[in-house]
């Protein structure tokens, strides 16, 4: 039987739509919100609701951002020469913690998937071409080690190469078949420093 | 450096403050979120305000509960002479998902911690006392198995057993499906002096 009522059992189904949050995390969440100070739980729902109502993308590397251009983007602590290319920005996070890399991004935002129709024109790599025409002395390729990511980063190397620009990629040292996300910043600090030109 | 804007900032931090919630897990929830279709956010949102306005607890049994008498208390379906006594909604949830149960509860919303300051009258046990002035077969205590769940237990029996009503306590022992060898001494112990004759 169900123990909890109509608007509990409302909030635990949204919460457990959320990725990685089952049905006990979602219970265990929903009483912990439901019973927050009031002005902790006006704080959560208004940071929902302001961040996805003013959600974007940079319009220079495409990382979701609610601002115009992201804080990696507009900084002048960066290196604007040397791109980073990654499918998504939880990878674009875990380089970020590991905090080895000064350069700036590029965000596919996904990866060329022939079994899925997803081809070059679903990612955000014609804009990635659009940046190349600006000096830059380097592109990193960061995907994913899957298929998909190993395929993105062979199409992108065989486009920028022929502009003559240098082309390196992570070393290996990430396990075959992991997701960038998951990888511990140590070794994603060696794949960064041991990157190779390709 | 912060990688990603000021509103994605504010969702990463009210996200990170939830219960098992980390850095790493609220960044990818906080991505997910923000790009959820209009309508499913606001969902989330909706569900999370709703359920935190109206929240409250069961006037019979003090889980959490948005109306006025909780589903288990409300039903007709449950033995109301016998009432399982344990500390939290979660430990209720968890319960009712065995599916093995069919008597109502009682929900401390607590446990008593000398250490912490947290005495009888802090948690909701001169409710349970009020209830037992009804018909009641059997009191089960259910408490967590830790200093301060035993302490609870200990405490509400004593008062209990004066009454004339019947006290029992779930059972101790060796987890199902668990290898002797991964059971820990005190666990063993116990399980030792529990034992049942077969």
């Amino acid at each position: 039987m169900k123990y909890y009522s109509e608007k509990m059992n409302r909030l635990v189904t949204q919460l457990s739509m959320l990725p990685g949050i089952g049905q006990k995390t979602a219970e265990k969440l929903a009483y912990h919100i439901v019973k927050l100070p009031k002005e902790r739980s006006v704080a959560l729902v208004d940071a929902i609701r302001d961040a996805s109502e003013n959600v974007s993308y940079c319009k220079i590397c495409f990382a979701t951002s609610d601002e115009d251009t992201c804080p990696v983007c507009r900084s002048q602590n960066r290196n604007h020469r040397v791109i980073m290319v990654v499918e998504n920005d939880d990878n674009m996070a875990q380089m970020e913690r590991s905090g080895v890399y000064d350069g700036v991004y590029h965000v596919l935002q996904g990866a060329i998937d022939v079994m899925k129709g997803i081809g070059p024109n679903d990612i955000r790599l014609k804009e990635l071409m659009i940046r190349l025409r600006d000096d830059v002395d380097e592109i990193i390729l960061a995907t994913n080690s899957s298929v998909e990511g190993e395929a993105t980063a062979t199409y992108i190397s065989h486009l920028v190469k022929t502009l003559g620009i240098k082309v390196t990629q992570l070393a290996s040292g990430i396990p075959y078949g992991a997701d960038i996300q998951m990888v511990d910043g140590p070794t994603l600090a060696r794949a960064f420093r041991n990157r190779g030109e390709v």
